[in-house]
């Protein structure tokens, strides 16, 4: 029988005990757990760069895989905390939208994690990764069925960046959703929605500059030129080969990006 | 049977091959462990930092568990190596405090270690973490009993950063154990030594600037406001809501944290 | 049996969903994979840097071991993917010179990856760590033998930096492998090149200063004082005392360093 799986998305960084201690909790839990650290970098309180990391790695992983997404600047609010069920894995995380970036692309059920015997005693203030999160994510991985977590719910929070809004005939206002190591800048603009951006012609806005060029690789640009790239994820990043675009442009996770196409 | 858990705790940092060294030589000896990376983003060489960071993590790790910790100024000096035995547990490190504040809450055994057929050779001058330390905690996983590890020995190192010294009816002198990713202040003072602290007036002096505001969660306090708050370790915190308390204080870890209660 | 151990070695940094995204798609293929990280902070694009990373962890993994290696700033190019077998070990990367270092050394067989029913599809144009070298090495640790990978090949590529080159009678002309952590500035002098150095008259030229001091360990010197030091991979390290050397000698990955004996 395969080891389940359990991923862990958060923004506690790796210079703390944070991470460290979920992971002890886990493997209490559910010892044959294999556990996968996709990211604990998201910047600070940053709820779409999660909601985007989890939304990217979680079609490379198998079946009946565990998410755990912890950025919650909400802890010990009174937000709640969910379990989805989505393309046939599991996501645990806070109902602050840091899930919204799977259940936009996957019909989910969604459940109110509320057994509250799952949780580790006492529940702190400050630390839900550990004594919420963690273990009911374990003890899913161990076989728990997920109508013990808690009820389907409807009412999940739906927020507005997954997806740029269209402002115009021929304009959408989007926002960069992450800056990556190199620099690249990653913005809400998926292909999928723009399939024939390559025959228009466009210009990307991002602060006071606007960038009109699409390349199809790196090879294609020359060095230093600023040019847009559809990236591994299918998202529009802004791209300098070989340089970093994010400094070229001066520019955060969580500024706005406007497309005009004509 | 589960499989055996072993953690590390290093100030080696996540850029160099010296992590993936240690766990080459582990998997090497134990084939079945499951390696789980506590912290490698000490500060160099600061004992206390590590001290604190595996005390926080061992409480939610299952018994038998081996936490391998590596904040080593002196290695290649006369510093001895240790094995100590407490709440279960397994804790090898040198014999240069990062290990007390285990000891100062557990009784534990410790021994000497000094069965170098279990080192890796030749044992280097400048790498005890891949050469002593983790083949010794592999051993010790896949099943050496300690007593083969070395002799019990009672002049281990016992350092004054464990507790704040008291200075006077009233005032105490603690430190900074650590900065934490999001700028918290993390203080040597433990709210289960202060329990009324709630009810008294106080001041916590850190640098030019005294704190006397006590909340019990960040909802509590208005943003931008610095306070202390009983952190997820039991801890007293210097925070800012949403905000560095590190960055708006200008302190580092390992400087001085004053109490005044009256 | 014990289980498979697959490393990873990219410039892929840990902010992004980049490395959990090889770890899904490897455990999508091999279950019982144990996957270790050895490094993702190689600089951005710097294959030197990886090529030492990879070669100075690998003498501490068992036999079977497979090593990902993706520092790849040519992918979407013509660079080929290839598969080393060397020291009973695997590794999988491109053919750019990054494993150049583990073939310096042991007598590899090196095959073109050429078969693309082991490749995840659609291939992306930026990604080939996902898409190809993490589930080619996932089959191989899953039991795959290397000539069902693609053909034997003797034209792989053959940088320069491995060792120092001679350029005098007395002279010889190297370069910076890594800085580390600890500010340690590593040369690409290996001290087995060089085994009387200690009794020679030396000077070690790095930017605008010479070095002519080798100790044996740390404690040899005096605090403040630059030296030279058999590091624990065996190069000439350039050390500071409890401080950095990086920082006081002002150099980065790269740059050249220059040997001269009298």
């Amino acid at each position: 029988m395969p080891k389940p799986i359990l991923t862990l998305t958060t923004d506690f960084g790796l210079s703390d005990h944070y991470v460290g201690a979920m992971k002890g909790v886990i493997l209490g839990i559910c010892p044959q757990a294999q556990i996968v650290d996709i990211s604990h970098q998201v910047s600070p309180f940053e709820i779409s760069e999660g909601a985007y990391l989890v939304a990217q790695a979680y079609p490379c992983f198998p079946k009946k895989t565990v998410h755990v997404v912890v950025v919650d600047p909400g802890v010990g609010s009174a937000r709640r905390p969910i379990l989805l069920e989505a393309a046939g894995q599991y996501f645990v995380g806070p109902d602050n939208g840091v899930l919204s970036m799977v259940y936009a692309r996957e019909k989910p059920k969604v459940r109110l994690i509320s057994n509250d015997k799952l949780f580790r005693h006492p529940v702190s203030r400050t630390f839900h990764g550990r004594d919420i999160f963690a273990p009911v994510a374990a003890h899913l991985a161990a076989g728990v069925p997920p109508p013990r977590i808690g009820k389907l719910i409807g009412d999940f929070l739906r927020p507005a960046f997954q997806k740029p809004q269209r402002t115009g005939k021929r304009t959408w206002s989007g926002l960069i959703l992450k800056i990556d190591r190199f620099g690249n800048i990653i913005t809400n603009f998926h292909i999928s929605d723009f399939p024939n951006l390559e025959k228009c012609n466009f210009a990307m806005r991002i602060g006071p500059r606007e960038i009109e060029i699409l390349v199809r690789n790196y090879a294609e640009s020359s060095p230093g030129e600023i040019f847009l790239i559809v990236g591994s994820s299918g998202y529009l990043e802004v791209s300098v080969n070989q340089g970093s675009a994010a400094k070229a442009m001066g520019c955060e996770a969580g500024a706005p990006a406007d497309l005009t196409i004509w």
